[in-house]
């Protein structure tokens, strides 16, 4: 597995190169077997004025966590593409008080037909479930649509 | 209008003291009318891989902003509560590739009725959208509901 160890971390490194608000929240890759993802953030620079998590970093770690396991998931198949997030849906359904830590499963049937619809299209969407427990019980439940468009590289 | 002015920078005080995401975003409060509340936060800190705004970044100035209006409001009207926002629905219609400002406009008449059900049964919830543009045309809508506890000062 020690390419999906090198992979994940060159998302790490994307993210903390490139998306200085996923610095700012430390986030790190926990574990990915090839279809869930689970990153992790800790609460210190993540908190509210309640001292819980913010939701902004609630979502913004679901948001990311989604975008990696599509990352991952490309990469794997040695496909690429621009990823980005058109639409999404949080609930917040009792507060995190501890770290935060997200995990996100891809369908293998319908991350398969996505990547086609890529490679032929140039286009693709796919609805992904990321989820934040706390206490073992879902703490966040957040519904992204995430739309891929082939990269032109020039 | 200095009351305003002190709470407008009360609010902004107050989330660069305990938010530390908000710390990072460099936000801050650009106009405040009773209503309608503006916020502004800069592209860099706030910028993702394509170098335009982070959707978390997004979603975290917008979930901010409509916090910080039903936050005001309340003050203005000597009420108080632990504000949270409990679900929130988040469209991305384009890139943001300048500075984030995003708006949140209470109704009067809605905004009145949540006090008054604050003050009378101690807890209170109001949807708000909030909306960041890109050159003069809506980037981000976002809804989200604000449920309000009346604070038990010990």
């Amino acid at each position: 597995m020690t390419d999906r160890a090198d992979l994940c971390r060159e998302l790490q490194d994307t993210w903390h190169r490139d998306i200085p608000l996923a610095a700012a929240m430390a986030i790190g890759v926990v574990n990915y077997d090839g279809h869930t993802l689970a990153v992790r953030a800790p609460l210190t620079p993540n908190r509210n004025l309640h001292g819980t998590a913010f939701a902004g970093s609630l979502f913004s770690l679901c948001v990311l966590t989604g975008w990696g396991v599509m990352w991952l998931g490309l990469k794997e198949r040695g496909a690429s593409g621009l990823i980005v997030v058109a639409d999404s849906h949080i609930r917040y359904r009792k507060a995190v008080s501890g770290d935060l830590v997200c995990s996100c499963t891809t369908e293998p049937a319908a991350f398969a037909a996505s990547v086609e619809q890529l490679v032929a299209s140039g286009r693709t969407r796919l609805a992904l479930v990321c989820t934040i427990d706390a206490d073992d019980k879902p703490a966040v439940i957040f519904e992204g649509t995430y739309v891929v468009h082939a990269k032109h590289e020039h």
